[in-house]
């Protein structure tokens, strides 16, 4: 119950032990084809580059980033957490400028603020922000942010490493032009592999670059001759065959539940575990308008020794959850109920493991107080 | 039985199927000191920055050029097949200049061709070439190889994916500065990682850069943050776990067997194949003294349909072999015994096979004379 990876479901995990074949074997281009349309459908896109890039998040991430810009380019960056710190290192890296955007950790994206910068750089060719902000647990409004985006003419670059499949994600409502997530989230796949989808508009850019991608192994022109479309597929790299099998599995299952199923589930579970915490008297770092129900921020107690906690829960209950990081770092834990681990027990088992660990530490909390109060949300 | 990736055992998949746990679990920090110990051996080096990259071998290529080039470098690249053409294509995109030293396709890298270019460009800093080229089944001499370029100051990258496990690579003894592998070939694990290793003299100049790494998810400096040293591991990415849990299961296996006794197996079975397929009539494609025998390169009898061939063998005899590259295509089939599929049951059932694809197609060829050759080398 970290910020990820997420506890893997057995069918996933069979799956990813089945035989390894041969990357250009027809069977397995048969389920490279299956993989991009459960893809589509988890994005809510016709996207037609909607494919896993081989690798985790961080080279989604950087596969977005290398492949819209280009030196001399001003993008202009949210950071409300860490992973707005890393889009700045890649656009400095691409010999592009980042024009930043600062809230708060802890707060979502302001729009006001990127209107602002949008006024002030009008030069502006790209946005970056990220959906679901994995170091503070806070949703930022990504149909507002790629409006606005569209509004100067630029185009969006959006994290949802941590929202797809746990809340709404809609790529082409909200007009998304390169989106980029993880496996090890709401999917409940094992990490390594980097969902991506570009709009018409994204890859008109990438095809009119009159400079080759700084990065080979992330050319999305190289990778789209992989993944097909009309001609032939060209290879271009050795596919991560088994991890494919094991996303394979975990897309058919999240399309098997359906996906406003899914969101609701982690809704109800998200409410379950916060009214139990504050039945605790703990109390939740994020305000309630913004709150990733896949990634709880709670404040630690004052006179609570973080770590030790934290140990308590993995020494005995078995149990992981992140420690805060940055400006949050020893002031709050994030809980996580991502993908498959977002079920009615995990909440129960974290609250009584907390209830042990904090009582250990002289904090006498209610534990019964605080499952009673969580099973009424999850019986309502 | 292509070009890999190879069969995997069921002891490697069984591990790769455990379940994932945190990749900042003390568990898995263990084992990736674990990993790192193993890969050392595999690579016969001390080199302290041995570590498996979280993507395939293409993007091990990568990271070893992005971290040693800057703009404006001269590197000497040795082409032979196809994937010296990926390292001039790598080389350019760092904004380095390549000089290209060209060989026949399946001919090695000639060390003659390598000291011109060095006289003709004492500038050079890096000389990069393939040990074992994977489109031709062509071993290079990389001990003088690595040389040449100490001689001249310069540092060597040298590609070893289909090498690694199974043929001598002495990453020290050679003085090799900055060597990738993958994991689908002769280790016998699945696709996705890529190890690579970089002796002292490689990290010094990375850590003597003036201008950051292009591709943050490869910048090795922060690669070696996350693989940990002397300090506390710095988050990077979130590594994949079942993978690593994967490498570190077939890195055992490579150990219990032994590197000496690997090679050996792999030269027997390859002597065997040779001694069958040339029973039958077919002739080798590459000179003994280059071959590699974990990829044997036969060439095409005249009048014989390529695809069809192989069609046969998929379908019939569930077994692939693969199609020649480049200049080779059409005219050779590239035959891998790799790893846990180098195998005298595999040279048997690849001869019996052929024997009847070829009858098919009006080529009559004594099954039963190569299986007694083969079955000749096998046992002495």
């Amino acid at each position: 119950m970290g910020p990820g990876p997420s506890d893997v479901p057995d069918r996933v995990l069979g799956a990813l032990a089945r035989p390894t074949i041969g990357h250009l074997d027809p069977l397995f281009v048969g389920l490279m084809d299956d993989i991009k349309t459960l893809l589509q459908y988890a994005f809510q896109t016709t996207n037609s580059l909607t494919v896993p890039v081989s690798a985790p998040g961080s080279a989604g991430m950087e596969a977005c980033f290398v492949n819209l810009l280009s030196p001399g380019d001003t993008v202009i960056v949210c950071r409300n957490g860490v992973f707005g710190g890393r889009m700045q290192e890649n656009v400095e890296r691409c010999g592009a400028t980042a024009i930043m955007v600062e809230d708060e950790w802890g707060e979502p994206v302001s729009a006001a603020k990127v209107a602002a910068a949008f006024a002030a750089h009008p030069e502006a060719t790209t946005l970056a922000f990220v959906h679901a902000e994995t170091s503070t647990g806070v949703r930022s409004d990504t149909a507002a942010l790629c409006a606005l985006a569209r509004d100067h003419g630029a185009l969006s670059i959006v994290d949802t490493v941590t929202s797809l499949g746990g809340i709404e994600l809609q790529v082409d409502a909200w007009g998304a032009d390169a989106v980029y997530s993880g496996t090890q989230k709401c999917l409940s796949c094992v990490p390594g592999l980097s969902p991506v989808t570009f709009s018409p508009a994204a890859v008109a850019r990438i095809n009119s670059r009159t400079q080759k991608v700084q990065s080979w192994f992330l050319d999305m022109q190289l990778v789209m001759g992989y993944w097909g479309g009309e001609s032939k597929r060209a290879y271009h790299h050795t596919a991560p065959i088994n991890t494919l099998y094991a996303l394979h599995e975990s897309l058919l299952m999240l399309r098997e539940e359906g996906l406003e199923a899914s969101h609701a589930r982690h809704h109800r579970n998200h409410l379950a575990l916060v009214a139990g915490l504050e039945a605790m008297g703990l109390e939740m770092a994020v305000a309630a308008s913004h709150r990733l129900p896949q990634l709880n921020l709670v404040r630690i107690p004052p006179g609570i020794d973080d770590a030790g906690v934290r140990q308590t829960l993995l020494t005995e209950f078995n149990l992981e959850i992140g420690a805060g990081l940055g400006a949050l770092a020893g002031k709050t834990w994030r809980i996580g109920l991502m993908g498959h681990a977002s079920t009615a027990t995990n909440v129960t088992l974290c609250l009584s493991a907390l209830g042990v660990a904090l009582a250990r530490q002289g904090l006498a909390v209610s534990t019964e107080r605080a499952l009673a109060a969580a099973n009424a949300v999850l019986a309502s």
